[in-house]
């Protein structure tokens, strides 16, 4: 058995989310069934994290193992000409060490939420950001989601459906910044929480309208109850962009 | 009467181009009738330039002549409101004098062409860049690029079905640019033959794979004769992006 690393790109449109489901298509099952299709072998693919529907990744990170002798160029240019026409790309793979993981060996994760702010509809990003109609302020955004930063029981950005054992959570950065107008939310953390990135971008946007003050924000965080949740946002905007691990 | 102008941003992806077809949807149909259900009127749309099926606009120019009484920002929303879902968008509308026109007014074109050169296939830019596979040296195409500046007889450039009277035109810039894995090549002049843009791009393309010399370029634009065209890139790459018109 070889343990192949993947670099996985993928828009998130048409899929049910990573994960297998069911019922509806998935990136974990396109790439699976790619791999089976090259190598005759039933796999079970491992990645950094599971996004929901709709949900995007520039660079997720995933792992697979292989029985069949296999370069890992060739594997690389199998799957992505096999996949097609789903929109996913492997753009790297190589081998790595047996224990390696790439979900437990994952040190820190990092996501980039896009809106754009304008007063049209989207036309090449529909389904790939969040459009919003009315003016937001970055600066104001950017210094509400310090209150964010650090150690925090995160429960009111928390899905009901969130798995993890604990809702308390470090957030390492998160960031706002205005391109255009397009505003770009970044977030790192060693893991997150489920619908964590989505229920912060949510009511740092009612923050941008000046719905929401920067007080309004932490007394929603110390409440540690998902009834103070502002907004959740939609997936369109929610990038998966770069998983780290130990070098 | 009033003369509105309008800044169109469209995916070209579904279209026949802008240009209403006996089959088929385009553009200006599409516009035509949103502003036709807003207004009661059959009306005619006027642009700055009509691209083919495939390609796309950030920033296409084009006037309407309308009767209703409107203000231009109503006029603009309910464009928008009743094209969904076809992707395209109103980003500006203003009145304008009724000897304005957004094609005879029009001073200057200018187009960017989109590559992504890499070898993993396209997920998020399906249809709206051209991918190519083998590494380009984007520095040797804006160096041979510049033997296209300037006033030439673009013959070679040029499809068959172009209806220019002269194949002589003034190429004002083009410039060749790599920002990480896309090469964008931007293109301005008054006017543009059939084709010309694309065709240029695909002579350029040879010349990043080495195949074609900046001389190789030359002697195919001096031979003035279609059949020495190295190649015609692709309309998935090709963008309208601002018509200049006088102050």
């Amino acid at each position: 058995m070889t343990r192949f690393r993947l670099t996985v790109e993928f828009d998130g449109r048409p899929f049910m989310g990573w994960q297998r489901q069911a019922h509806g298509p998935t990136v974990q099952q396109a790439i699976e069934e790619a791999v089976a299709r090259t190598t005759g072998e039933t796999v079970v693919l491992h990645a950094a994290g599971r996004t929901d529907a709709g949900v995007h990744a520039r660079a997720m990170t995933a792992h697979v193992d292989i029985a069949k002798d296999i370069a890992p160029f060739r594997l690389m240019e199998a799957i992505n000409a096999l996949i097609r026409p789903a929109p996913v790309a492997i753009l790297g793979c190589e081998v790595v060490p047996d224990d390696w993981h790439a979900r437990f060996s994952c040190l820190g994760r990092r996501y980039i939420y896009r809106i754009v702010n304008r007063r049209a509809p989207l036309t090449f990003e529909h389904g790939l950001a969040w459009r919003v109609a009315n003016e937001l302020d970055a600066q104001a955004m950017n210094d509400a989601a310090q209150r964010l930063v650090g150690l925090h029981d995160f429960t009111t950005f928390r899905s009901a459906h969130c798995q993890a054992e604990s809702p308390v959570k470090t957030l390492d950065r998160l960031d706002v910044r205005r391109i255009d107008d397009v505003i770009e939310i970044e977030a790192a953390a060693r893991s997150f929480l489920h619908h964590q990135v989505r229920s912060m971008v949510g009511c740092l946007m009612l923050v941008g309208q000046g719905r929401w003050s920067a007080d309004d924000l932490s007394d929603a965080l110390e409440a540690a109850d998902r009834a103070e949740l502002g907004l959740n946002a939609p997936p369109d905007g929610l990038y998966f962009v770069e998983a780290r691990y130990p070098e």
